[in-house]
């Protein structure tokens, strides 16, 4: 199950801003179980998001999500390059079109907008890729769409990071992955060197996998963080207790790792929902 | 003056992390003048290193950046991956090992470790390609390179934070961009589609680049953020005056964005020099 998640819009390359769209999507890819292969970001381009589209497909993924550059401004054109990118057209959505009537039909009765017409960049966001499923998206005007090429399975999700999750949310039950098993270690030592050769034994008496990640930051000690993965969770098990003990005899303690959630992401979200009424359909 | 960016390691693709690194250098090439056209994560897989870098330099890019992956252990492989991408020897640098020794000379007399030999895992960190530039790393023991091929420069940073940032800056003086001009504003609009056909129309009516960005949060008010930006200044001004004059007709507030700075990245760098005794040679 591999996966590849192309991030569009120039704010990324310019470094505006962190990708925090890409990184919730490998996260929680990764919790379904889905190898996140390759995260790309490319700019407000056509020909550079066709070109990054083509050569995911070429890849054989089983998931491409793209995000961003469904809005109704000139610099969204994620749609038309997608479309393109498949050789369709790009065609109305009467679906869509219902929902974008609906959004600023609900913003209007708010008070949030004078005038709720059909504008041409308002019709833009019900524009989609021929043969596409549209997405309802709850918390904003853009249409998502799913599609699938080659085997392929790809999604086409907004830039803004709640209505990114809260669509992703929606389609989640068609993800499936296989979990792997694994362990963080906080190992306190300042030199990952002096544990390689004892990381290169474990993996060679157990076939585990171990990442390594020296840790450091001004004002704080040093650590090395480690990951120990495999298919069988009894692998893990008994690599780690073996390190363990290893690195006791050595002086060095080791302690577990809890992984964070995406709690604060799952917070925002919700609020957003509750803001925008979108909770109704959900 | 294109770029691309290319950041190693598995912790990217499992969203464990925010790709903090790719942001930073994204930030100082766009300040620089240099178009970063692309930023690629990919994992600690020789093969996958190898196919990026292949095709960023197929691209024809004046820069490439590839960080992450230059440690002591078995997951560390960017430079074996580099070295068979160009079709090079993986070969011992004369200076990268004079620095890895002094590092672990230096760990010692400052109690740091036990024993400063140099293991297989501490000469791996001196390994570079045939050919390639060594480039001393004043905050660990990991060598840097610079090296050229077909016009392209490929920088090989590390991926701890303040030691890529200390080399960057080492070699910052060697980039050369073409400074663009660009202007950001806060539109006090709820409503990014009420204002498209007027973006169409200053993007028409002067050459100008508009991107837009609409932003929402919980608890806050929405707006939307533009960025006007053109080869020249005198198309920023006189755009942004028209587009200004133009929202207050229709009633809507706009103010300048002061971009922020990277002070706190600058100030944790410092921190590290001092700590690990670096500024002794910069």
């Amino acid at each position: 199950m591999f996966s590849e998640i192309i991030t569009v819009g120039d704010e990324i390359l310019r470094g505006d801003i962190l990708n925090s769209n890409a990184r919730w999507l490998a996260k929680r890819l990764t919790a379904l179980g889905v190898v996140v292969r390759r995260i790309t970001s490319v700019g407000d381009d056509v020909e550079e998001i066709k070109s990054v589209l083509c050569e995911a497909i070429r890849r054989s993924n089983t998931y491409i999500f793209v995000t961003g550059g469904l809005g109704p401004t000139r610099d969204d054109m994620t749609m038309a390059a997608v479309a393109e990118a498949l050789g369709r057209n790009l065609v109305l959505s009467r679906e869509g079109l219902r929902w974008v009537k609906e959004k600023y039909q609900r913003a209007k009765e708010r008070g949030l907008i004078e005038d709720e017409s059909m504008t041409p960049s308002r019709l833009k966001m019900a524009m989609i890729p021929e043969g596409a499923t549209p997405l309802y998206n709850p918390l904003g005007a853009a249409t998502s769409v799913k599609l699938e090429v080659s085997g392929t399975k790809i999604f086409v999700l907004p830039g803004v990071p709640a209505e990114m999750i809260a669509i992703f949310e929606s389609i989640e039950s068609e993800i499936k992955g296989v979990k792997p098993c694994h362990k963080c270690l906080k190992v306190h030592t300042r030199d990952e060197s002096s544990i390689a050769s004892l990381l290169d034994e474990v993996h060679e008496k157990y076939g585990v996998r171990v990442a390594s990640y020296p840790k450091i930051k001004a004002g704080e000690d040093f650590w090395v963080e480690l990951r120990l993965s495999s298919d069988d969770d009894a692998v893990v098990e008994r690599s780690f207790a073996f390190l363990k003990q290893q690195l006791e005899i050595r002086g060095i303690k080791v302690d577990e790792l809890v992984e964070d959630g995406d709690d604060e992401w799952r917070a925002e979200v919700e609020k957003l929902k509750e803001m925008s009424g979108g909770r109704r359909r959900s």
